[in-house]
């Protein structure tokens, strides 16, 4: 008996690819054909969707050619998150940029991906504004630029009314800060647009790194409008963006997210965003959906009013012995 | 040439009392008088204001009493803050309680102090609910208890519209997760209480271990209808509320912070909020006033436009220069 | 079919009694005779032992009556922790102050506590100096205090050589930071004094908030002359001293961290150390200990042979699918 | 009256190059010719070494080439350092790895750097092992890799015993945990090779990052043997090693690391170690530079028995207007 309609899980598609750092810009592994990527991803288990980045996976010269590949391999494009920070020319922004060509450009690439989507068939582009934000004190007009973030929005949501932006916040990386920081200030921005289909990504990696509890910042979100539009999941130590495997160090706050996403209706993707830099991409992501699963399995029309009750008494002695029977306890299915 | 009307400071009365921790709770000090407290209070040089902590420092038994010394030492109440923190009753919450009996009495005793307070011609009230949040996952209905919390603050908001509510947030303590965490979540609530009078007040050691750039976190407060009622002061190494002397950690942050303050119109106190574990109180208040009065000094016209376009232009090495001359080459006053 | 032997735990006597924090100085509950805290130490279903606390829990002139008190309750004293922190004297440090009389006394104290240790036949004292530390840039000498308190040490762990003494580390609280912070400088303060009796003690949440892998640590102090004396369970965010129950938060790392305490031969109690502000002392321990032999019981010979292969291949996919087959799949004993 | 002698000043030449990160590998700026790059270096004022790349900037095969740019420009070769973290060969490790032919060609490699300093004249290689490590649970074995990896450089050191080698240690990146995490335990590593030519070099931003007071970690180095060899400078948040421009946000660490470099004799060089992303590098080096001489400028004779006395003390007050009267009051020379 699963919670209500069984969710439904995607990733990144870039996830499959090679990975680098600042040390070894050139990459851990090789470069792939993007053909054998989506092959490989449309091959993880229970994954039916990808999300692919401007640029990288996507231009107006293939969006034919990746919609027939899509279709071969019967995956849905869940999401597009245009190319707005890797590329010199947004090193100091993009929609926020204190440069109004860069602006523009900004704009009009935003503007592409969004005609790619439509094209498609993709109901979402997800924006994470990297590099909009700034790294020294008294270098950053907090007021005018995030006044021009949100008008930038504004405008391009506005021309698109009938798809979905959701702002995918994290407090730093590539900046030491970024404007989209955290659950809250992305949600006022978001309503500052006043167009409702603008909204909110969480990535959990970024939630644990905003020193934010993940399932907390989800029933803020919901409950402003059902502003949480998408989700990312990875796992992480908490002090930075590890994007590691989902489950390889959070159970606990899992179980809990998991509960609240359905208890408030989030009724978007489980998406996996992960930088496996040394691990076999498609094994890592495997994991991550294995892990999900694995919870969503025990989160049973019972166990889900016993966490009810958990949450109305609010005992932490009782909430941990419960916790713990479920992990060590119960017969497994 | 100050800036504006210079800034005045305040100090919260308890900062020149004892102190203690969950290993010493006695006490690293004595027990002091508060007539004692008030009047070393109005000694500190730049001091014309104190915050007063209710039932600590004042009741309705008390509070011509106190305002008889208020007017001795020729100090204005600039702030009171209702106890919904420091008693056995609140240890599972307050106004955000699962017990409703609870929540009628921490609105009972909100109101009790917003009395006091037009008494007093106090003008504002600042909500710290440190006790509002929860320790453990699974343990919180995020949904219903943060609407109960919003609820109980119009409430109250609603009957007394001649005085300001100011909402302080902290991220964690003693709690390990608050309602009120962040700048943005807690401006959030503000303005779903759609009360004028409701706005938020920052902490600048709270905003630090919210990993927030306290600077641009004043700034999102006013462009949301001038919604920063109120300023604490204190300094820490980022981690965790130490609630130390102003500037002695931090130098650069401080001087963006003015910077800001003024540019936005931040009207309210400079408040000192401190906990001065092993030091003399009255010597950790001083030296915190006399860190912001030395940065307010140097901004004057001139620096302030100097600053204006550091900002516009966004080099970090011209910034940089710029802080270096001043603090090791220009001339003193 | 167990790791070894079973793992033997206690408690600290402390845990069961009063919480209070800077807010709440009187506490969240009620003082309790120590008579009865004993005797539910003993009740907790696989508590063995307990930790005294000098001055609170024990001193001469009771040592005699709590002696007999743990005869009947069958508890065997598992450490004595001298009080060189609750004191108004020891604010300004203990071992290390600057003040060569409060040196003194706090040698004295050891010794007294070492004293009745001996007498109740208790091989170990565990030495917490919190206020061993300070708070504020340019008012420690690095260099002469930390000298002085390695010299504290040395003298009275030669006075004692048939007792253990325990560095127990931890990077802040009360102080913003301590001389003994991470288990590496504590361990090399431990060499120094080249007594070898003189070891360090793991506090698992201390060592969390000073960002080290637990298990690591272990290998490194068992590595430099099994100088792993002593063991504190708890949980926490990461990034403050929560002192949660066990388990509550991190599930992976426990089973790492048993895996490598075996493995090193740690033959050390595993004494529960915890600070349940809020929730009933005793279940807290209780569940602390349940989860720590929860992890335990799986811990065959088979599946610490799985570890040892996983830990030689290092493979983060296998590790990740591994605890996840643990935890979901594998039917339960 | 300066301290003692003047400090001299270096920087790592790649600061000068380009710049990226895991979205923008290609980088923020562009590639440009090493003897260019030296040039400038040359030109920054202050600046008399630079320390090397292995493989990057230096190679047997280039030795004599750079050798001959390097007295053109009258620059001392301060340091090699060895490329054991950007090849794919070292991902999983270098002389820590797993795999028995990688550890040796890290041996090899380590050696040909070494003879290359000694062609160059260059007194010291930099350890730095960034892919020494590892990144999820159950993964390593803390016990063998460790041992591994001091057996390495034990080797090595014992084959150079004319050559210093400084390990650097750095809590994470590009893993998530290092096996040179922290000051301490990097020590202990260097005692443990018991070659007197194996110490430590203290990256300032990679030690805020371990949570440490970097000038109590110089002390402890200098405590055991003089054991700090050499020093990296820049800035950060605290939170990740954001390689900014020195003083950019610390100030008063900075005066105090300073003052306990000169009080602990450390005898190495002052070098850069930035990452100008987004900035031109030689102004960000030159600002550092300049910082770290505007506060030694004001370290006189009779400023460092001030500070003596104010550590003597211990009072925080006292500091912190000390430091206030220095950075605000005090006429400038």
């Amino acid at each position: 008996m699963k919670i209500t309609s069984p969710n439904r899980y995607s990733v990144i598609l870039g996830n499959l690819g090679n990975t680098c750092d600042r040390f070894l810009p050139t990459g851990y592994k090789e470069a792939r054909p993007k053909r054998e990527m989506l092959r490989e991803a449309a091959s993880i288990p229970g994954i039916e969707g990808v999300e692919l980045v401007g640029t990288w996976d996507i231009r107006e010269d293939n969006a034919e050619e990746v919609k027939t590949w899509l279709k071969e391999d019967n995956l849905s494009c869940v999401s597009i998150i245009p190319d707005l920070f890797s590329q010199k020319r947004w090193g100091l922004g993009s929609l926020s940029a204190k440069d109004p060509a860069i602006r523009q450009q900004a704009l009009d690439e935003t503007r592409s991906v969004a005609r790619i989507a439509r094209h498609l068939g993709c109901p979402l582009i997800n924006l994470w504004l990297g590099q909009d934000g700034y790294d020294y004190p008294l270098t950053a007009d907090y007021r005018k630029q995030r006044t021009d973030l949100m008008e930038g929005i504004r405008q391009v949501a506005g021309e698109f009314p009938d798809l979905r932006f959701a702002l995918e916040y994290k407090p730093k990386e590539p900046r030491t800060h970024s404007f989209h920081a955290r659950a809250a200030d992305t949600l006022l921005m978001a309503l500052e647009t006043e167009c409702p289909n603008v909204g909110v990504c969480i990535d959990v990696g970024h939630a644990f790194v905003a020193g934010e509890n993940v399932a907390e910042a989800a029933v803020i979100l919901q409950h402003h409008g059902e502003k949480l539009f998408h989700m990312h999941f990875n796992d992480n130590y908490r002090s930075w963006d590890d994007d590691m495997i989902v489950g390889s160090l959070h159970v606990v706050e899992y179980f809990e997210l998991l509960f609240w996403l359905a208890e408030t209706g989030y009724a978007g993707w489980y998406s996996m965003d992960q930088y496996p830099y040394r691990e076999d991409g498609a094994a890592a992501v495997r994991e991550s959906v294995a892990f999900l699963r694995s919870v969503e399995r025990l989160l049973t029309q019972d166990v889900i009013a016993e966490m009810r009750e958990l949450i109305a008494v609010g005992d932490p002695t009782a909430t941990t012995r419960w916790m713990r029977e479920i992990l060590f306890e119960r017969p497994r299915p």
